[in-house]
């Protein structure tokens, strides 16, 4: 029973967040009444109504945990989510990992055409650094979070992180190897979502960042395990791709029993790292679960 | 005599500028030693030992018109060079412009890969916004620039022209429209070189954006004519291309001739924008002069 409540309190409160980063995120995306109106329009399919919001959240957990004003927060977690949405549709484009289906749609140059495609990733990414330089305040603590989205986003960062996995694509990656790979790809960006929920009001603490590399993690090791055990229908995305297209995975490496108990030693660790924080950290804590946990 | 002497320090000072803005872009671009070797390589590919550095030298003659300091002109000339150098890459891929040369070598995708091209270009993009947000100095005059630089490429800048461009290929476009869609797809990127110059130091005197705006539009009409007129081994690009792909350009609203008139009257009113500013606007006078006469 008080887990059902815990459960429920925990839904209600991810639906809040995910509907105020929806708001945010069509407020700050220019309209089609804005030319070029066919970039503008296809800007907002590519990032609107789609996907969990899990960055988002981190950044609102993290943020909540910090005493961070929301409507700044708002702002941080759009930047963060627009450079996910910009990565994703370019990883979908032909030259790339070539998918047809993102978050039960279309991908962006399937819908559009790939010239488009290209321009919205590119647009996207130049939008998350604008919101965060336009938003107001303090301007040395708006200029600490544009490093530290651009440090995670790039070439040493996520960008490198999908250069790594398109040059080991066919390779058979030890686990060493596949955690360098995904602390770029999937573990910076994580990285930055909560270090800038944390920046919306201070500096961030260290055990945060740590909590956040073992998410970051965790968050890959089920992506892998769910790629090669899930539907495409209840993904949203196209299952079964990865040993299709001899990606290094991690149930490649360990197997997808022992992918399952790293992850879970993973869930341990990030719960650790929040101890000293107590109940402030229950968000945090939660969505550690809800990442090791989900079916989707 | 006065002349050539003039043309000889003109010479010099480009010549040590660019110079200047090749040793910060190597400095700034993270080596091969750092993982992933391939992917930064062909980032300093796309980058180093290229291009007239048109941006850089506006950025360098605007700050030495405010009086701003060398290094800092350094960081933002370099930031502009990345995002010029990011839109090159991208617009030269199959789903663009197909193009196989530029700055006289292969082009990035076909040197490499299409995907590493994807991957340079998103990371030189955010190379620049990490430049800007790791410069030391006044936090609020770095996050303007960050400010300036996004809007100038995102979809309301660059990334907006080149989407109009595309829509229109294989339309007549009017001198109106024509002259809507090159205000953002160049002339945006070039008001920001010139802007940043200025903000290195202050705030843009508004006959600075005015000189920009001239020279941006004039940049582009005499672009029309050298590729209707030159050669491609003098381009160093392929020459002919518009007419072939059916863009709408200056040469073919307007004729070469008419063309090549207003790119001359555009000079005139840069010139007449910078009367206030005496002897101090003396490069700025001799880069619109540089920009419209020049042969490539």
């Amino acid at each position: 029973m008080a887990s059902t409540t815990t459960e429920a309190d925990f839904a209600a409160w991810m639906g809040s967040i995910q509907g105020r980063v929806e708001e945010t995120l069509k407020r700050c995306l220019p309209g089609p009444q804005h030319a070029p109106a066919r970039l503008h329009e296809a800007m907002r399919y590519a990032t609107l109504e789609g996907g969990k919001r899990v960055r988002p959240l981190l950044t609102f957990a993290a943020g909540e945990l910090a005493g961070a004003e929301p409507g700044r927060l708002g702002i941080a977690a759009a930047a963060v989510e627009l450079i996910h949405a910009y990565s994703l549709v370019h990883d979908d484009m032909p030259c790339m990992d070539d998918d047809v289906l993102r978050r039960g749609k279309p991908t962006v140059h399937v819908e559009y055409d790939e010239a488009t495609a290209l321009l919205v990733g590119d647009a996207l990414q130049t939008l998350a650094f604008q919101l965060l330089a336009e938003q107001g305040g303090d301007a040395a603590r708006q200029l600490e979070m544009v490093r530290t989205l651009a440090s995670a986003s790039g070439s040493r960062g996520m960008a490198g992180g999908q250069a790594i996995d398109l040059e080991s694509t066919g390779k058979a990656l030890s686990q060493t190897e596949l955690e360098f790979m995904h602390v770029r790809k999937t573990g910076a960006l994580i990285g930055a979502a909560v270090k800038l929920g944390a920046l919306c009001t201070g500096p961030c603490p260290a055990a945060l960042e740590q909590y956040a590399r073992r998410i970051g993690l965790a968050f890959q090791v089920v992506d892998d395990v769910l790629d090669a055990e899930a539907s495409t229908a209840t993904l949203g995305k196209t299952a079964g791709k990865d040993s299709r297209q001899g990606k290094a995975t991690y149930v490649q490496a360990m197997g997808a029993s022992d992918a399952r108990a790293f992850a879970e030693e993973l869930r341990r660790q990030a719960h650790a790292a929040l101890e000293g924080f107590g109940e402030r950290a229950l968000r945090l804590r939660q969505l550690a679960d809800f990442i090791v946990l989900r079916k989707f």
